[in-house]
């Protein structure tokens, strides 16, 4: 298999990798002009790609029409998670981009131990691991971490952007695919589902909290008897609506 | 919610907690005569039960009759999963008891990084880890670590005893949805389903013992076009069986 680069640097039949990846495949991989990789433009585009020459510190390709990545799921999914505590949220981003997830938002809320701090910092850090995950998985889009929402409110406020919000609630609700095929049925054809999936911290949700959001319009999901970790319950949701929609298969 | 604790100390009416717990109970949440718990057998049923005494290192309880334990999957999963580096078994471990798995098996295969090495050791370890997941996530049974298998062929010799075994190739397969709709079809109304979720290490699967395993009777089965890492590949399929069954909603 060819390796698999990001570069938004595309255009007229031709295409340009810098920095570390540059290195990467100059240096570390030994890559020769003639050799093949494939170029992914991080907006679901990839090309094959014909290395032809190598800079100070680029390489040059020469490149084919691109072709839809075949990695991207037809739906686009924004998880929003509560803030855990320590370094949960990475590890919640790295099976997330794993598991096809498109943009994350973090946010504080009632419940939650985690409060702000350096988050400007912390969301560079964030966005790299997206990164990272997303080459190591062959995503071909670069998945978003968003910068944390300040409480619930803003949350529910985001949720009209939406085709289908799932508010995972510790104490229950209707079951996802059942909720995920009337979203599917009253979706447009051809028309990309976006979906907003809303888990949350170690202290969960408060009533107040669920009401405000079914309010705002999202559908109460519930997860089953087994109390999910705060860690768990976001992966566990990804993969059933992944599977459920077809795409994890 | 009244706590909950296991012991297999119950009959005629009456139960023991021992230990741990029974500290725990007694000294760090100060109960008292006449307060309420629930006990759990580890077989799935428990019991309402009423605190009637305390000892040196005891409580004692009336018990009422035991009911089945509501946590418990219609399903029955053994994830048998190719032994991972650094401490990623115990991540798949905690996240999948939460998400129902009833047994791991670790195994070695051609391709794993890992080599067995004080492994008698490690598993007394992921048993502990195994019983204090299914204590916090409120699983009816104690699900068990077994000690790891030596190599696939060992894995294969155990498929018999299931009426399903679903192989995760990383080279593709039949979508999950479709082969296990077909084997709940196949099952005898009313019996557990008896399921196994084959998933390989960070090296994958030769393509010899991908074939070994369809021999042996295991559907292989896909898992999309994104390259899955071999702790989050696990908890995908759990997840995922889960939800198809009915058995996360």
């Amino acid at each position: 298999m060819p390796h698999r680069y990001f570069t938004t640097e595309v255009a007229n039949g031709t295409a340009v990798l810098r920095g570390q990846d540059a290195h990467h495949l100059a240096r570390v991989m030994r890559a020769k002009q003639g050799d093949t990789v494939i170029l992914c433009d991080g907006k679901a585009i990839e090309y094959t790609a014909v290395i032809t020459g190598f800079g100070e510190d680029t390489v040059e390709f020469t490149v084919e029409e691109g072709y839809p990545s075949a990695a991207e799921p037809t739906i686009e999914v924004t998880l929003f998670a509560g803030y855990p505590k320590q370094d949960k949220l990475e590890d919640i981003i790295r099976h997330g981009v794993e598991l096809g997830c498109a943009y994350f938002v973090p946010f504080f809320s009632r419940y939650c131990v985690a409060s702000p701090k350096k988050e400007e910092q912390k969301n560079v850090r964030y966005n790299k691991i997206a990164v990272e995950a997303a080459k190591q998985c062959g995503r071909g889009i670069l998945p978003e971490v968003k910068l944390p929402l300040r409480n619930f409110g803003e949350v529910c406020r985001t949720f009209a952007q939406y085709d289908i919000v799932l508010f995972c609630y510790e104490c229950g609700g209707d079951p996802l695919h059942r909720v995920l095929k009337e979203a599917q049925k009253s979706a447009t054809d051809g028309d990309r589902l976006k979906i907003a999936i809303v888990t949350g911290s170690e202290g969960g949700f408060s009533a107040e909290e669920a009401e405000n959001a079914a309010k705002a319009g999202a559908k109460t999901i519930g997860l089953g008897p087994r109390i999910l970790r705060c860690e768990t319950a976001p992966l566990a949701v990804l993969a059933s609506v992944m599977t459920l929609t077809g795409n994890l298969e």
